[in-house]
């Protein structure tokens, strides 16, 4: 028998007792007739949090992103900037391009997150008939493909001003921006103040078991409610899953989540190994990235199936649990010399410890069977 | 106080305790990732049960629906015909066109939900490169607009040829396909044998809270998951919905909300009143459509806001609950001379008499207050 | 040898002598950069004509409609209502729903290419969240598949009011607009009066080889213009197309091919098959429609066929013209029991007499060969 | 009064007196039917010059590039990767995602138009559920921001094959192909052997007034024909536009614009100036870029504002005509600091020295007035 640490995505986790309890006892109702009160409270919660007029609850972050393309870049021809690591452009199939019809153009991530304002500004486009209408700018915020990066607030600011001189509209993908507000130990409306609209996932660090909110103003999220309507988001007694939703915000705890990801990604560093590393000085919420040098002959796929095997050796030494379990470890390749780690609600202390005692195990191994090149 | 009986919908049932239960007690994982079990098991037990290599779980049955509509209709100018009276084309805010770029043909609808055959034929289309590319028929069982109507087998079967002949593909919207199995005493495979795809939803007389299924063949379900992707239609631990719904197979009992619609609709047209008709002989499952007279000067809004009141005469005579309640009864209105009531679940036999007694009550008070002119 | 005349469409004519003469000796410039003076000044002459503020000269009339609904239907989730029997509708692909990602919803057309206008107040629709928006109606004057009927100025004018009511646009496919304009004797700036915009065509009746025009406010052509780029169909030296349309507006002729067609109708008619029928009391412009009875064995393409062969006891007969050709007519089938044959300048009195000639000969053979069942 | 020369576009040319000729002596027809001569054999025409099955004629390069992207892409989700700098992403309006719903996903094109075949290699997916699918790259050649740059053939063979091995399609926009070709001094046919798609331009260098052809192969171009179709490309009598093109590929003298646009290129790069420079290594085809210094004080719009404008010095000086006519050059700005001038038929010798003249004296003033910041 194997014991498994599924460091995947912090999207695995299972709901708590709590939402458990809150899912069988919340009032219910039609919300397609708008009267489920527990999804009114949720979406007045949110709101209330982000500072926002109103929020609209949907089955899940993808939803919330492509409504919020769709409601904003309302003129035939419209262009949403987005950034090249960004969820939207990667990981969303293209549907602001195929269902929305809007233009998607990219600009550089920063290893931070980040872009340049300034490149920004010189991809503003749309006085001539042969161009799109830059209509949209959206920021992920905290950003995954960069490890968890929170973007600094000011960088934020300047660029909601710059928006607002060019009249564009400004959406953050906040599917993990209570993980953002807990690094930065700011109120998440602080943090999005200068946007138009934020998407935030429920079913990631929160452990909710499904469902997004998307917030902004009354009369966007009216347009929003028709633009779920037409994708077929709308659910009947949606207070099942919204329950769930509003206990994960009461109880998070992200930064338990952080510290135990620094301390994963303390431990690899510490190991001075040529094959992995980590970039402690960005480590900045529950992401840890392991990139692969250049020069091993190793790629992600093959350590994430050392990962997930146990070997004799292992389990006679000290790799293993009080049980005598051998441990598997689970995490995801982001490209072919990247490994995402991701901590999240389920991995506890003695998840973490085995995890990290597994993991040291393999990269040494591993470092020592396939010596980088130099 | 008042006692509501809500009419409105079968959509507005609340889960029971058996779903609480077992959305309580199922094994959950991250559906994303494949390995929700309890999704999985929905998916197995829908598909059996409609007799189709595979299903996936979608949030709503307009998602159900505008994802066949994208996976059936893969060609550029690809045009899908439907009823004049179907949900599809009424209902879901053109999704068809504006999401999946697909041209909504409409064929007049007959009184029983069905069209005529030859009309159809006539209708198809595709070899002038002038002309949109007939490439689905979706129809709807059982017809809710058309009051509940249940399609005939050999129809479907006469249809399912057609489609075949023209390599077309057909598609049933089956939200409330079980209230025709159950009023044919049919198993709902045997119905949907011709069809290449079928939606069946789970939060209307099966009383869920929410959720729809999508069946069909595997190739067109791995296509059909794509799409739920790019929608946004993909939920982490979705077992936590899916559970229910699995309860909700199980426990049916639809024939009990026909048998109970029947006694409302006899009971209206016993009143043999001038202002209000039912179509007793077209009666068939759990809707009953109440016309107006087109020579009454009242229409259906006016009912409706009637039945919402309760005026002294009523709680002073019997029109009231043992608790000395007035009763309210909420349905909706089709159109200007048209009203909807809706059996379900959450209408046991007391629900239904108070019902009959407030209809009674308020159609005669009407009838007479407002003659019909002849 | 034969002699053919071609009577499918009033589009197969050929630039007049004077055509190909301002054709060469224009001034011209880059349409692109709005400098071809012979351009701009069609757009002027056309805006004027109509009594808009503005045009702008596209490739095609199926371009001009379907820019005309991408600038009205800008609201997602848009419907626009056409005529069941429509070009819209029938035969520009349903680009409208793919294109435009606006739902066409069809309105009965009544013989006379109008529709009731009841009927279509009771399909407008938006305020539910449920519901595609309506936002603009399309009609077509004169309507082609109704047989070149000419819409009342009444009921147009009637219709325009009613779209304001409630505040929906109104574009008119006028492709053969000035045939309606020649048959009212009205200036066809008074027919389009309360249209918002109007699409005219110039290779129609008015026999330049190609191009149309959409006209409307300044607003709605300078987002017309955008469109336009979207689609392609932005050219350079767009004079050389333009200078012949300009010529075809000064010399049209459209009372000569209403002349001709009814004479055509009228010996038809004056046959009396009981194979072929003419409405001849609705005769109105270029088109004449025969329809075949129901209770005839032929159908459309038979009929086709044997007008496109000449047998040896035609041109031993009368049926021949003085070069003792043989003739053969070109007509097209709109379906199985209709053919439509379509005057144009290219018909002068001598092709009309071999056409009335040969399809005299023809229907009289396959009347008494292939008798009407009573 | 001033002499005007015109280095904008080669998009400017006026047709020749043969076009002219060829425009009214054409056989002509309906092209929608299938039946203009002249069109049928200009697509015959293109389609052997460059060595595909078959052509098809439409009003511009932007619908012939829009067009292959709605052919080639027929999966929902798909992606499309072209260069960052390329004419489809930057100046057709997004009509990729908006019309044909294709995400457009950009690579960095180098300075010589092509791109890291590695990278490419790396951006290419679909595997997962999350992402686009990757169906097709499309190149541009000549490049027009990249300076009319020629794509090497031996890059274009590597690409094919990496295309080849992964699936995906390979279309080129060949709206200057013909400059390539002269330029390589190789077959057209040569150099697009590895593509799937190409479309070609009459109206640039060609100096056609109007038009575009895309090429490729019978089952390509049958689809493509529907696409023009729901686009509103199709035209009637055609030919009027085919007929100059035609000619314009007989007349072709694109070898002479080359030589021009050298002997500007290297009259600039000899004045040895700060403020101004041009990568006369890099000098290829009718396209000349200048750059001005990141240090100079100058933008391009002043630059062209000066070039626009005659000062009394310059036509006392021999800035002038023999007629004693200032000069003014027109040229376009592609950025801040760059400016592109346009070799073409119509810059005759003549009109190649008033406009070095006038660049001249312009460039040396503004050098002079303005030096760069060191």
């Amino acid at each position: 028998m194997a014991f498994i640490v599924d460091l995947r995505s912090d999207t695995v986790t299972k709901p708590t007792k709590s939402m458990m309890h809150a899912m069988v006892n919340s009032a219910l109702g039609d919300d397609v007739f708008g009267e489920d009160p527990t999804v009114n409270a949720l979406e007045s919660k949110v709101a209330t949090l982000l500072g926002k007029q109103a929020a609209l609850f949907v089955p899940s972050g993808t939803m919330a992103n492509l409504i919020a393309i769709m409601v904003h870049c309302n003129k035939r021809g419209s262009e949403a900037i987005v950034g090249n690591l960004s969820h939207i452009f990667k990981y969303e199939q293209g549907g602001a391009a195929h269902v929305a019809g809007v233009l998607l153009s990219t600009i550089q991530n920063k290893p931070d997150g980040t872009f340049d304002l300034q490149e920004l500004e010189s991809k503003i486009r749309g006085s001539d008939i042969h161009e799109a209408i830059t209509s949209l700018i959206a920021i992920e915020n905290t950003h995954n493909v960069c490890g968890g990066k929170v973007l600094p607030i000011q960088w934020i600011d300047d660029l909601a001003e710059l928006c607002k001189k060019h009249n564009i509209l400004l959406h953050m993908d906040g599917a993990r921006l209570l993980n953002a507000s807990t690094y930065l130990e700011v109120p998440a409306e602080r943090i999005v103040r200068g946007c138009d609209s934020v998407s935030l996932c429920f079913s990631k660090g929160l452990s909710a078991p499904a469902g997004s909110a998307l917030v902004g103003s009354y009369h966007f999220i009216k347009q929003a409610r028709r633009a779920r309507k037409m994708l077929g988001g709308g659910m009947r007694q949606a207070g099942v899953l919204a329950a769930p939703c509003a206990v994960a915000l009461d109880d998070a705890a992200l930064a338990l989540d952080h510290r135990r990801a620094r301390v994963l990604a303390d431990v690899i560093h510490g190991l001075f190994l040529k094959t992995f590393s980590v970039d402690v000085e960005g480590q900045r919420t529950n992401i840890v990235l392991v990139r692969i040098s250049e020069n091993s002959p190793l790629n992600a796929d093959q350590v994430l199936q050392r990962l997930a095997q146990i070997c004799l050796a292992e389990t006679q030494g000290s790799c293993k649990t009080t049980n005598d379990e051998g441990v598997i470890v689970k995490a995801i390749c982001f490209n072919e010399k990247t490994l995402r780690f991701t901590l999240h609600r389920e991995i506890q202390d003695e998840e973490l410890w085995l995890a990290i005692m597994k993991i040291t195990y393999v990269f040494k191994e591993l470092d020592a069977a396939h010596p980088v090149k130099s």
